[in-house]
């Protein structure tokens, strides 16, 4: 494993050779869904730095990588609130970069952990952007992970999408008129749904779409219905709803309300 | 590693307890990103059917799986025309799922691989599925894997969408009307576009929008360039084109045209 002795930081003031940053997903929450090269990143970290909810609380992602790392893994935690206050979030990103700068300072490697791709609605890519903010000659790189809607599919035993059908992938509040996505993809994935559970079954009934909500894929816990509304109650925060439009249904005129 | 025994398969008739049928996604090329859970049923595998595009050919998913294979592995690749005609792909797949079965029966788990994520766009659904009609009780599994699409992310350094913003994989020839899209999804993700990258670097430039492609991603020859043009006439099979909505770019109306 290569811990970027070959790249200097040419801004970095402090004489020592930095170790190189990673970004790693962890996959969806089975550890045996890391990849081999996350494990050997994680194997040789000096240091390993993980997202927390609350100050203090659980790392969900640092559960998931901890069977991989070495005794003696100098482990950090860092809180992101939750918040849309963009002075707050850009605050607690850059926060979280001066650390990771910091850990991979002495000549060893850091690595921040996240739940499935590093790339795919992470808390990675604004560090990643912090990083280059404060550090531009840092020798960042990403390593990439599962995420949790491939294991959604495998967990349902159904393909997220085949041959030439587009995929999308919506991970905000579904919109009033859900159904006319399904015109422009034959296969959308509403991630975070559990608040959206009465609506979406709503949605696939006049759509006449298919539709399976997955909780917890690959994790204790998984579990798979077709019934939306017997988990409506819920609000389980990882939950998503795989819809797919029916066999044989003839794609309807895009609606201009459907983007609300 | 379970091997299935606690399953048998009630419509076999031949006596013998067969072993479980894996879908393995081995990811996007590096042999370093098959998850670890892959590499263990690899292993356990005692035998592996890999997908080959000219009869007698290489196989792509095989070379990635095989510093995982033990010693001894039972090797055989499946050929799948490269065609639309669905009498023939239905035969090549039920002869696939046929191989499958046989290679598991003697008490022993057979897995096939497949490029990226055995639920997006992989052979492996459709061989679920002839898996399914011709052996209902059988125990069949999905692996999940890392796609081609995280993959481009990690060596570009950009995320493939943040936050709120929905995400669409356009697997099929770009809509002539491709900027559109954008007003969908301000992120895009045309899949295996190499003989299309002139006409998005049109979409591109008309949409203001920020363009970058993508060849063999975490494989040998991984490459990357925002001139899509220079590339316009290599046509090469594994090109990924991510196209992102101009950061503060309004949402234009929908247009009807769009989904063509």
């Amino acid at each position: 494993m290569s811990r970027g002795q070959e790249t200097g930081r040419p801004d970095d003031p402090r004489g020592a050779t930095p170790g190189v940053i990673y970004g790693v997903g962890v996959g969806p929450g089975d550890p045996g869904l890391l990849t081999v090269r996350a494990v050997d990143v994680l194997r040789e970290a000096g240091a390993v730095l993980a997202p927390a909810p609350r100050r203090g609380g659980d790392s969900l992602a640092l559960s998931i990588a901890r069977p991989h790392l070495p005794e003696g893994c100098d482990v950090h935690t860092a809180h992101f609130p939750m918040t849309e206050d963009p002075a707050v979030l850009r605050s607690a990103w850059e926060e979280a970069a001066a650390t990771l700068l910091r850990l991979a300072a002495a000549d060893r490697s850091a690595a921040f952990i996240t739940l499935g791709d590093a790339m795919l609605y992470s808390t990675w890519s604004y560090l990643l952007a912090a990083l280059r903010r404060l550090s531009p000659g840092a020798d960042v790189r990403t390593v990439p992970g599962v995420t949790a809607m491939a294991a959604c599919a495998a967990a349902v035993g159904r393909p997220l999408a085949e041959g030439r059908e587009p995929l999308l992938v919506w991970p905000d509040e579904p919109p009033e008129d859900a159904g006319a996505l399904l015109q422009w993809a034959p296969n959308v994935v509403f991630m975070k749904s559990g608040r959206h559970l009465d609506a979406l079954a709503d949605v696939a009934e006049r759509a006449g779409a298919d539709v399976v909500a997955v909780r917890r894929a690959s994790q204790a816990g998984e579990s798979v219905t077709v019934d939306l509304r017997a988990w409506a109650g819920d609000r389980e925060y990882f939950t998503t709803v795989l819809m797919h439009r029916a066999a044989g249904a003839p794609p309807a005129a895009p609606s201009e309300e459907a983007r609300s």
